[in-house]
């Protein structure tokens, strides 16, 4: 959030925010698609994870990617190398997704994701341990994460991102024997600030744990929308 | 930036930031101090290289530091330990300083500096490679930190930081041998956006490079206030 100046019209605008991506929200739900809005910091590694997540996901999923960034299709190419369908959000100067984008994306892109066709949404924030979390887009469940290489004290210096989260994802876990960087006391930090936080580690270069986030994406999806006996 | 609908409010907010960051500019100048701003995405090790870095610059330079975290004094604790002078600034839910926090902090803070008796004062910004490159602080410099572990294509995504920088500084090169970065291919971008940017890669923990950053930081100070004959 900016400027300590525009505290009331910063108020106005995320209520404005919020309203709209219920709207969103409910476009999902009629739909029967699960969203999962996935932040960190830049290059903590959330197109990486991607990459390598995902393909597991499509074997029982349809799933499609909405990537925001401020400027390049960068990552949403390396996802498309993948197989997997991306919706692109180039944000230009704004440091996060918000409800407006994902709407003019959802209703009038020219490559417009089909709803119905889909079971799973995974939203690429734009990398910022910041203004994401206060902007929700219609999410579902909001997944943050933190690379051991960041240190282990950023959930209690960005408490809003990790408050906000439901699912913490520790990165490059492979990295762990090369940095000064204790695993518990990094969970141990984020659950300070967020007790019900779930947590899972891994390294997306060697594979170790990826399978726990697919796995968690799946859950979500169950317990929002049980399967239907028939689906057109 | 945020929510694009209100880019002309927006525009408002940085033009009035940028006339206090001039003011404040002023102040700096008339004291003879030199202020350089250090930005970069959250972990990239800003804290640790100021910590080799600043006892170094203090054996020839009266320094101090503006730390700028939304919540915790950690950082700022950290360079008290190295017996660095810590103005700290907790910007609550904001994502960047401002020139607004930084003058409040220079005029009305119980613990603020006292300006005559400096040479240099390294501002720590909030970790965020987005919004704080547009909110001027009255900074002499910019620098931006990008660490090998964040990948090469940080100034392809994130220009407005990489544009307007002076100096990039790539840290953690003790970690180079275990990430799949070329350094070469990071500066070839991060030049793409900034012909003019200058570079240096370091590793705080190693030591390797730590010294040209505090040259730059003296140079920069020795050009911009040359030494006077006789000073109080």
């Amino acid at each position: 959030m900016h400027n300590t100046a525009s505290a009331a019209l910063g108020r106005e605008l995320l209520s404005e925010n919020t309203h709209l991506a219920q709207h969103n929200r409910e476009h999902f739900d009629e739909a029967g698609v699960f969203v999962v809005n996935v932040m960190s910091a830049p290059g903590a590694g959330k197109t990486t994870l991607l990459e390598q997540a995902l393909p597991l996901l499509a074997r029982r999923h349809r799933v499609a990617v909405i990537e925001g960034d401020m400027a390049t299709e960068l990552d949403a190419d390396r996802l498309r190398e993948r197989g997997v369908d991306v919706l692109a959000i180039t944000t230009g100067r704004a440091c996060h997704l918000d409800a407006t984008m994902i709407a003019r994306g959802l209703h009038h892109g020219e490559t417009k994701l089909d709803l119905p066709s889909l079971d799973v949404i995974v939203v690429e924030n734009v990398g910022n341990l910041v203004c994401p979390a206060e902007f929700e887009i219609g999410e579902h469940r909001k997944v943050a994460l933190c690379s051991v290489t960041e240190g282990v004290d950023k959930p209690l210096k960005y408490p809003i991102m990790f408050r906000a989260a439901d699912l913490l994802v520790i990165t490059k876990l492979d990295l762990l024997p090369h940095v000064d960087v204790s695993l518990d006391q990094l969970v141990t930090n984020a659950k300070e600030v967020n007790p019900a936080l779930e947590v899972i580690a891994l390294s997306a270069k060697t594979g170790e744990g990826v399978l726990n986030f697919v796995r968690w994406i799946a859950a979500g999806r169950a317990a929002h929308a049980p399967p239907v006996a028939v689906r057109a």
